[in-house]
């Protein structure tokens, strides 16, 4: 059976997740496209059930489907050029524990697609886990777009800011930020906590003043700030410049 | 005098420059918000009006303005929260010559964001020279945005691939590729062109075949590749670091 109303309740059931309100009341998010459904599946994530448009003709991982007319599967999407294929995903929680290498700290970052692009980063430089704090949600599906399934393999942990800074207690801050020591310069400890501020606003008080150092990207001429999801990026493989020298 | 009405043809004027056929035709592009139109004044730019909403207060730099009613002036923007200022700027046009020092090779990136924070990037790296072939328009409101003002510091040079190998004959290009050398573990040359492809489809086959050597940002575990202005700047910021470690 094709469902080819956009006024179909399953219509609504799908598309109510690009919103942050029904993700969280569901526990569930939306991932769109052929190889993003693949990789979740390979990734082990629990993949709840599949939207396809009548014309899709690819793998369906043995999972229950429903089919969508053109019109109803378009407002089933968040994509301007949906390519067929819509996975309904249980959003993975993970308890906050402190981490076992490396890892990042995000305070206030809101932009959906900075968070992506920081989570799809985040997983090729090898920092696995991720700790939010009044961040923009990482199963949106521009977040979830941008990280290019970097969200499937990530462990990210959200908190509020005291339990957060509880949890790294015992690993050394480092915030980035305009007024620290050029990270060219600086030696990193073994293990430590890249933290990473809002777009506009930088670091809450807070973690400026738990962090062990301040470090800053240095910058030529006029240029007075980086977009927050390369300055992230710079930043994560700088620090670990020692590891992918040797590797 | 306050303009009211959509159909007013002073707002066509300024509205027609989001589109790519206009900025061509009158070689002129849009620059909005109080900060963005200040640092076009000072770095020099020929800003040729202003456009403003009629509650705007700050400064006008003894510019020609237009005000208009705030529905007019939504009009006349790109943004969707105007700050109520819009300059019209005239599109620097730069003979296509040799780089002076390492520069940027742009071959093919598509996505208006992506060149924007291309542009930030570069500027803030301090590769003030940047070859563009085939890509989207960097004088685009999405673009200029994004390279917070960059785009007024950073010369661009536009042409057919052709002609801009032809000046770049002189200089080494490093390719950025999956396929080549760990970039950690390569010495550049004093200067260089860094080569970034089309977000899809990476080089184009003339420009990998032109390269004197590839370079890639390694990646750990299942990870397969990074956003674009995400890998442009971490290859940017790495090729330089002899420098940034004097610095």
């Amino acid at each position: 059976m094709v469902i080819v109303s956009r006024n179909n309740p399953l219509v609504k059931e799908f598309s109510s997740l690009k919103e942050k309100k029904y993700r969280k009341q569901r526990g569930a998010f939306l991932a769109e496209g052929g190889k993003m459904v693949r990789e979740a599946v390979q990734k082990g994530m629990r993949v709840l059930r599949l939207a396809v448009r009548e014309d899709y003709v690819g793998e369906t991982f043995s999972l229950p489907v429903t089919v969508f007319g053109e019109d109803a599967f378009r407002a089933v999407c968040d994509e301007k050029t949906p390519q067929g294929i819509v996975a309904e995903i249980e959003i993975p929680v993970y308890e906050l524990r402190p981490p076992r290498s490396s890892c990042l700290l995000l305070d206030g970052v809101s932009d959906p697609a900075n968070m992506g692009a920081i989570v799809r980063s985040a997983n090729a430089a090898g920092y696995r886990e991720l700790y939010c704090i009044d961040c923009a949600d990482p199963f949106s599906p521009k977040s979830v777009r941008a990280s290019m399934s970097g969200v499937f393999s990530v462990r990210i942990m959200q908190g509020n800011r005291e339990e957060v800074l509880s949890v790294l207690s015992g690993v050394p801050l480092l915030a980035a930020d305009m007024s620290g020591e050029n990270i060219f310069h600086f030696q990193p400890p073994e293990i430590f906590a890249l933290c990473i501020g809002n777009e506009g606003n930088g670091l809450s008080r807070e973690v400026r003043e738990r962090a062990s150092k301040t470090v800053c990207i240095p910058m030529e001429g006029d240029a007075e700030s980086l977009n927050a999801a390369v300055s992230a990026s710079v930043a994560m493989y700088l620090l670990k410049r020692k590891h992918f020298e040797r590797s």
